[in-house]
């Protein structure tokens, strides 16, 4: 989608400076502007950017005057910041997939129910019994098992995988390469060393508003459900046992692991490549930093850092000390030193 | 699939107190029972579950006698643990997937080999001399290479993908998303910077037992092969570079990743996101914990811990000195202003 | 594909010392062989693996003399290094695939541009607006979304999955179950506690030469593109969030992760499951060791190791001192007695 520089003055009742037959294809903050793009300039410490940036065009209030050559075309406005806010929802409502129907070929049981208003692409399966809401949009390439139900408004796109009897609440979305419902990790040792495999006779709910990031996979229960409760957010390639529960708002970043039966509490938030220990309970609003280990529970409101994890505070202290242990090392060997020879001259003083 | 409290105290033999009309679809533990749900109470450990668990059916002892009111419909039998134990099996056999036959459309070279009893998914893609074993589940858009050789009795679950060449055992289970033999990372640096890529020719052998986890990697031998032994299981987001070797009845963790040529003995455990160096010996019954970086190789029934990776009762020892660490700072820093005023006085005595 | 050692002699213009009538279908090394594998013997290092090597042909120097009963076929060849080369060489060329065609069914939207030459999998999906280059393979199970844009001679294995208005070069590689253009991890907290998602507005831009393993995730920008210089080569089961821009000649092992909005230099190295955090500068020519988490930008030519990364040298002094902090601990203890001793002594001295 390409828009000219008369049609956005138009659109937003500006006034144009410089060439009003300029045209864009996509958004850039002013820093970092290319060539075909719109930026805005509402926050007068961004000013210097103005006079550098390559975007094509930038917003500007109408009280902005220049104090330098400009070489983009400015689009004056009443408010820089609300206009660009109005044009985005416009580029997001036109970018929006309004896609329907169902393509050819895909196996969609005679069983499943599908609702209205709903696209399902070409090369999916939809198992027995299965049901997809109102609204909702199953790309390409999609595997949905037996029982499944997905909820109405989701986006299930290319190649997301959906074990037998898991459930998938309104307004999700999972993208490609999401697993949901494989297989726990339970195997019983027999005596000879072999393992033999625990049934996995569980599945995974997500309720509504979940959004689940590429390739992510989220095991079944043993017993019972694995639940992502209303409004958590899953990142990339991040793995989630058997009967974990996480909670309401909670906001898990990249490659963190959590493994069996962890139940985290409301409004936490993850960073990336956390390790979570099995059967912890982790409170509310617990904050966990890049690559920590936890390997206990921890209580509402704590942030905690490090590996195994520990109070933030505390860990900070305890990396500054790391970072200087050299320097200590060296210390004490001086005091060795000082302690030798306060030793030999006690002992020559007490002759 | 309902049950019927009067139906599943006739085929246990067992005698109902309570509702004998109230249903169950699944199977709970006595802490953490659900309506519609049947548990069982052997251990008298968790007897105090038995007065408030929500489980609607629970199996008892005929030995058992309540202490106090009991809202649940009971079961007595002889052994609760045994009836339990064989509703189970009842359980998991009625759940077993006995799909046939192949689905439409599927994408079968003409020269592929398929077994007896085996069950072909939709959108599946099977490869030139490919061949699946008697009995086999092959599950929608999977994509077998040239060459792959599946064997009996094995479950490939949607969109697994195996290269060209590999070789699947018998009894094996691939979850949705795993790849096997993917290209090996090798590059040639190139005097000018770039990199010129090393063919990957080898091939990933899957011996008999094997279960690989969701979105698991395991890339092809650069030339020979990738190996896991009989037994060993491998679970979700795991990494396992171009000519590893696991040994049997080893188990692996979620995340976690061996660099090439790195060969692993037998009855091994790795906990999660453990990363492995190349070119190491792992020995036999080996324990490494989460989260540690192996760099070295490491002899028989070892239990390593830490990045990098130590004997784990030194890493524990090494944790608590880390974690006091600021008071061994202020010890040092006591000791100095000892010192300095040992020194004082020192001089002050001997002048 | 079966080679008999007289074809091999008489390819390589060499003398057969040995059962002239024995076969391979592989190679190997020399200290590895297996039966059915040719091997080669140049560095005299490895001498003594020719009398024990279970490779049914070795390629030996003329000059090559054995001083002990050997088992294997020799073939004499004037270079047994360069032999062995152009054997490889030709193996690769055997082995390369060259299939073309447009198999059945695929979904390829009719305003989609294909190329010449071109091989595409059965069940891949190609949207509206893409286009695909000359001799480019896609395998099948493939998902190319609206407006993507594949380059010439690229090679796309199955179970790829492509987000719309993503661009991939010439000659670039992607393993089965990358994912690139996934939505950026973005989300705008609300009074409430809920999540707002951020439309993810960007696209993903491979540069040529790009290779990309299994089941990595690239998310699109949420403005502008995530980019991939040419030549970078990323591992499998990498992370790599919106907005990120890896250098020319950059190589990511295995699982690892980089948070939004950093840039990377050319000529880089990371180590497998490294972290980086969002928003910063790497340099040029910078080494990451294995497990690393880097919290600030790093300047050119540097190499860091550690989690927070510091420089490799200071690491490993830490490491060294961590290691013997036990010992460190002890001493401070016996520092402390001798300094009650003196002050005790000191005490009586100055009475």
């Amino acid at each position: 989608m390409e828009f000219k520089a008369t049609d956005i003055a138009a659109y937003l009742n500006g006034e144009i400076v410089g060439d009003s037959n300029v045209k864009v294809s996509g958004i850039s903050k002013i820093e970092e502007g290319e060539p075909g793009t719109l930026s805005f300039l509402a926050n007068p410490k961004y000013e210097s950017y103005i006079y550098t940036t390559r975007a094509s065009i930038v917003l500007v209030n109408n009280s902005f005057h220049p104090r330098a050559e400009i070489k983009t075309t400015l689009i004056k406005v009443k408010d820089a910041y609300q206009s660009f806010a109005s044009l985005l929802d416009l580029y997001v409502q036109a970018k929006k997939d309004s896609r329907k129907g169902i393509e050819n070929p895909t196996q969609i049981h005679e069983t499943a129910k599908i609702g209205e208003d709903v696209y399902i692409g070409a090369f999916t399966s939809i198992g027995r019994n299965a049901t997809v809401g109102n609204e909702s949009k199953i790309f390409p390439q999609v595997f949905l098992g037996d029982n499944v139900s997905v909820g109405e408004n989701c986006i299930i796109y290319a190649g997301v995988r959906i074990y037998d009897d898991c459930i998938i609440g309104n307004n999700c979305i999972l993208h490609s390469g999401a697993v949901v419902g494989s297989d726990g990790f339970g195997f019983a040792p027999q005596e000879d060393g072999t393992y033999k495999k625990i049934p996995q006779l569980g599945n995974v709910i997500l309720e509504d508003d979940v959004e689940i990031g590429a390739n992510t996979a989220i095991d079944c229960g043993t017993f019972g459900s694995t639940i992502i409760r209303k409004g958590a957010k899953i990142d990339n390639l991040v793995q989630i046992a058997h009967n974990c529960e996480i909670g309401e708002n909670t906001v898990i970043a990249g490659q963190t692991g959590l493994a069996g039966s962890s139940k985290v509490g409301k409004n936490c938030r993850f960073a990336g490549q956390v390790g979570l220990a099995g059967h912890l309970t982790i409170g509310n609003n617990v904050q966990i930093g890049a690559q920590s280990g936890v390997s206990k529970s921890i209580k509402d409101n704590e942030i905690v850092l490090s590996s195994p994890a520990v109070n933030y505070k505390d860990a900070i202290k305890t990396y500054t000390i790391i970072r200087n242990l050299p320097k200590l090392r060296e210390e004490v060997i001086q005091l060795q030193k000082d302690v030798r020879s306060l030793k030999k001259a006690d002992s020559a003083n007490s002759k």
